[in-house]
C-alpha cells in the first residue's frame, strides 16, 4: 500500500490499475452483496471473473457475523422492500463499526418516495463510494438537498452530472462515481475521468450493478484510496467490454465475452488504460 | 395509431410487426415486472434487446407511484408468495385505475389451491392479455368455470387448447395467448395464429415468461390493439429464436444468440412474418 | 431398476451413468427447488439441459400440495432467511412423509450461527444426499459433533475431507458428496470417487448449486441407489464441463458451452466415464 500514488492525471494510471487487479486476484476479497434479484447472477459472475469472492447474504439474523467475515459490502436498492432495506442498513452500520468499506448503488432514487427515503437513509450511513448513472446522481443530490424533485410542470432543470456528483460528494462525504459515456469519479474536489466501455453494455441488464460490486472489490484492496479504486474498477470493466465487443454480435454474446475478457485481462492491455484529471 | 389495421389474416402482418417493433425501439416503454426470481435476468435482457426498459419493482410501498411512471405492467406468478401476490394485485389495480395495460402469466395455475386462487383473483382484475402454455390455459378456464380440476381417477379429459383459450377470453374479457408449436391469440371470437420459434427454446428456462413481458412492451405501444400486439411479440420472439438457432449447438448458446437476434431484427426478416386467421 | 448394479469400482460405471441419464431424459422428473436467488437461473437451465423439469416453489401455502406433485426436492440455503428456512423444513418434512427423496446443499454452514443452526435442523430431517465443498462438509460435521468451530486462535485444525464426509454420512445417515478436484461420494462405509470437470467451473457462480439439483434429478430416478445416482450426476456434469471447455475462452463462454454439452451428451462420451472405489 505504501507504494500507492494518488493520481493527478494520466501518469501511470494503467500500471496502477493492473497492480490493483493483481491485488484483487491474489487476495480474493470476500464481497458481501445485498443487491437486487435481477443483478445477482451477473454480479456474482463479474466478481468471480475479476478474482473476488461474492457472497449474497441478506438475512438480518446473520449480518452481524457475516459482515465481519467479509472484506467489503455492496448495497444495491434495485428491488428493494422494507425488509431488505432494513437489512441493508444493519449491514452498512455493521461495516462502519468494523471499519470495512461499503459502496452504494442508489438505483432509481427519486422515482418513488420510499426509494428516495431509503437511499437517503443509506447515504447518511456514509458509503465509501456511491455509484450511479447521471439521472440517479442528479436525483440523489436533489433529494439530499431537499430541492424539489421536479418543477410544477414536471420538467427537470438541467443540472450538469459532474456538478451534481461533486455536490453529492461534498454533502455525503463519499466518493461519487457517475457513469456514462465518460465515467467520472470525484471526492468533491478532485475528479478523475475514464472513458472505456461500449454503448451496447447498457443493453445488458445489471452491468451498472455489476460494476458497483467490482468497485467494492477494488476498494476492499485499496480502502485508503477509494477514488482511485473506483476509477480502476470502472476502467477495467469498460476495457473488458471493449475487448468482448470484438467477438460479439449483440447483447447476448457481449455478456458472455465481457466476462471472458475480464477474466483474461493482462498487463499489456490493462497497462494501456489512462485517466483524465478534470 | 390511426394507420393501424386489424388483421384478418396474413395480409401485411410482417410489415405491421416490424412497425410495432420500431415503435418499441423508439419509445422504449417502461415495463414494470413483478415476476418470478428465475425469470428476472432473461426477462430484463429480452426487454432490453427489443428496445424496451425493464424495471423489476414489487414493494407495495412504492407501487402506487411506480406503476404511474410505467407504460405497462407484467405480472408472473412463478415463484409467488402471499406478500408478492398482494403486491401483484395492488399493481394490477393501480394499472387499471391509470388506464395502463397489464399482462398476466399464470404459471402453474391449477397445480395448487393457493396458486389457482391467486391467479383467479388476478384474472378478475382484467389483464389486457393472459399468456400461458396449453396446460396453463386449460387449467385457468377449468378453475374459472369452477369445473373440477381433475376427474376422480386423476385424468384430465382432453380439451382443445384453442377452445380453452377462446372460452377463457370470453369469461375474462382478456386477450388470451396460448403458446406451443403454434401460438394462438384470441379475444374469444377472432383468432390469430403464428408459427415461429424452435423446440429448443423450451429447454431454456423462462423463455415463456420473457415473451409475456415482451407482449407487455408491445401492448404498451399498441394499447388499443392488444390482440395484434401479442401476436407481433410472439412472432418476433419466435423469429429471433429461429435466427439464433442457426448459430447454436444447444440451449446455452441458443439463449445467447436469441438475444443477439432479437436485438438485430431488421425490416427484411421481420417483414417476412405472417399470421393465420383461424 | 432390477438390473441396477451397485458399483464396487470402475466396472461399468460409464454405461450405468449413461443409462441413468437416459432415464432422466425419458421420465423428465419434476424437481422442486428451494434455492438461493443467485443460483436459480443456472440451476433451472442445468436441470432442463439434462432433461429434468425444474420448479422453483417456496411458498408455504402451496408446499404440501406441490411437493406431492414433484419427484424430488432440492434445498439450498445460500440466501437463506427465516421465512425461507421455514419453507425448506416444511418441504423436507413433506417429502419424507411422501417417501420422496430430497437433497441438501448446506452453503456456508459454519459461517454464522443462524446458518449453522438452520443447516443442522435440515440435516436432522434426513436428506437422501448432502452435497458441499470440503469446507462446508468439514464445517457440517464439526457443527453436528458439537466440536468447537475454530480454535481460540482462529485456526482450524486440518481435517481430511474424506474422513469428514464419512463421519457426516454416519452421523446424518445421508449419502454425503464432497466436491473438489476429486468428487467423493460416501454412505459412511463405501466411497466412490469421480474425477471430472475443469477448474474454471469454480469461476462460474452456482455451478455447485446446479450440480446438487442435478443429483436430485438422478436420485429421483434411482431413489434406492442414492450413492451411485449422486456419482453419476457429478461425473456427467463434470464431463459436460470438460467438453464445454474445449470451446471456451473464459467463465462466460464456459457457462454457455457447459449447458450445450450437458444437453448433447451421448452414449459414446458418457460411456467412457469411470469411478474409483476408495
Amino acid at each position: 500500500m505504501a507504494s500507492f500514488r494518488e493520481f493527478r492525471g494520466n501518469d501511470g494510471f494503467g500500471g496502477e490499475a493492473w497492480k490493483a487487479l493483481c491485488r484483487v486476484r491474489e487476495s480474493a476479497p470476500l464481497i458481501q452483496c445485498i443487491t437486487n434479484f435481477v443483478s445477482m447472477d451477473i454480479m456474482a459472475n463479474t466478481l468471480l471473473a475479476a478474482g473476488a469472492s461474492p457472497a449474497m447474504v441478506h438475512a438480518v439474523e446473520e449480518i452481524a457475523e457475516f459482515t465481519a467475515l467479509s472484506n467489503a459490502l455492496c448495497v444495491n436498492v434495485g428491488t428493494l422492500s422494507a425488509e431488505w432495506v432494513f437489512a441493508m442498513k444493519v449491514a452498512a452500520y455493521r461495516a462502519n463499526e468494523l471499519n470495512k468499506p461499503w459502496v452504494l448503488d442508489p438505483v432509481g432514487v427519486g422515482d418513488t418516495k420510499f426509494r428516495t427515503e431509503s437511499c437517503l437513509e443509506l447515504i447518511a450511513l456514509r458509503p465509501a463510494v456511491i455509484r450511479g448513472n447521471a439521472s440517479d446522481i442528479v436525483a440523489a443530490i436533489r433529494a439530499s438537498s431537499a430541492l424539489p424533485p421536479k418543477g410544477v410542470d414536471g420538467t427537470i432543470p438541467a443540472i450538469d452530472a459532474l456538478e451534481a456528483a461533486k455536490e453529492l460528494a461534498r454533502v455525503s462525504q463519499s466518493i461519487v462515481a457517475v457513469t456514462g459515456v465518460v465515467d467520472l469519479v470525484t471526492d468533491g474536489k478532485r475528479v478523475l475521468g475514464v472513458s472505456n466501455g461500449v454503448a451496447l453494455m447498457q443493453q445488458i441488464t445489471a452491468t451498472g450493478c455489476a460494476v458497483t460490486a467490482l468497485i467494492a472489490a477494488f476498494v476492499a484492496v485499496h480502502p485508503a484510496h477509494s477514488l482511485e479504486a473506483a476509477a480502476f474498477a470502472l476502467a477495467l470493466f469498460g476495457l473488458a467490454g471493449e475487448i468482448g465487443m470484438e467477438k460479439s454480435n449483440g447483447p447476448g454474446s457481449l455478456r458472455v465475452h465481457l466476462l471472458d475478457a475480464l477474466h483474461s485481462l493482462d498487463e499489456l492491455v490493462a497497462g494501456s488504460l489512462w485517466a483524465m484529471a478534470l
